[in-house]
């Protein structure tokens, strides 16, 4: 996503640290002291304006959710998202995707959510795709035993990749929705993305995929 | 596939004993013997009005193929089309995919295609869809090493539930197209129902599936 750059929203983001969470390496193998309770905890990687992860803590209040997302013009705007929900179960990081092993031990997490992410369509930015096998590692490591990443997508062309690298890193599929919007599917959470592109129609994908022991 | 009663198809059908196996369980485990040469051999299950079968075996004159059909009144248009392809390398069994380890031992065949298999779409008819886990057993029977399938539909609800069941199979998904025809893939050999649904403009998903170890 490119942004507008946002000179205050530095300033705004240290305004509030009980939801922007200024020492995530402080709560590594200890979310639970920061919640102040054992439920699971969800992470959405790259959580752009924060629709998504503000709506779902308002709409699941038994899990605790972290929004992950490195632009500081757009997480200032999830900032905004998450104020406005003022639900004791959504935080937010302002981090990259690669530093996770920094915030979570193993089992911290019981779920990943990847939406939308930067389908990077070159093959030379292969690396860059966060369901590359190198995210995959990433994830696995935090995550609890037979945890979960809930993946949805437009980019079709990253969406078949994705298939193709959780099934090569050994991940159970438990789940494909391949138009979300014209399914059975009940419970969707809309992005701020999914929202506009799904006024013209296009299909979205979606899968839920296992790590398995 | 509802089809028009023929009475004389099965009369047709015995007039061409080089074309369609009358008797395919004296060639278990020797299918070199009747082609007379030890080429990969790839079957169809369901091969319909043989469109597909018979152009793959012009177009790969190095590989072998059968096509395999239970309904004797699309199998005899299936015939017709190998009659016409005039080539050594393809073959009919007039029987149902049930019984293919009737006769096929393991390691007889090296690829089985599916193409538009019947939908099924009622929960109550799931183990009659061709990708259910009992069927997927019967190909690994008669696959060797790291047998493939490949299998397109144009049938959402199918392509979403068979991802699914190959994953819970233990397969690896070595490669998925969410829209065939708007797609790099080359060489692809459209089925007659296939020419037909895409002049519609809709999509055909294709998968190409692995048994691993």
């Amino acid at each position: 996503m490119r942004v507008r750059h946002k000179p205050w929203a530095k300033e705004k983001i240290e305004q509030y640290p009980q939801f922007v969470i200024p020492n995530p390496q402080d709560y590594k193998g200890k979310w639970t002291d920061l919640f102040g309770n054992d439920k699971p905890l969800h992470i959405e990687v790259g959580t752009g304006k924060g629709q998504f992860i503000s709506e779902m803590a308002r709409v699941h209040p038994d899990i605790n959710y972290i929004g992950i997302e490195l632009q500081q013009s757009v997480i200032v705007t999830a900032l905004d998202k998450v104020i406005e929900a003022d639900v004791p179960n959504v935080k937010l990081l302002h981090t990259d995707g690669a530093d996770l092993r920094n915030f979570f031990s193993q089992g911290d997490v019981a779920r990943v959510y990847l939406n939308f992410s930067d389908p990077w369509p070159k093959n030379r930015h292969e690396k860059r795709r966060l369901t590359h096998h190198s995210f995959l590692k990433i994830y696995e490591e935090i995550l609890g035993d037979q945890g979960e990443i809930h993946f949805k997508t437009d980019n079709r062309g990253l969406f078949e990749y994705s298939l193709v690298s959780f099934s090569h890193y050994g991940m159970k599929l438990n789940g494909v929705w391949l138009d979300l919007h014209d399914s059975d599917y009940e419970g969707n959470i809309m992005t701020e993305y999914e929202e506009k592109f799904t006024a013209k129609g296009h299909p979205i994908y979606r899968c839920e995929v296992q790590f398995t022991d």
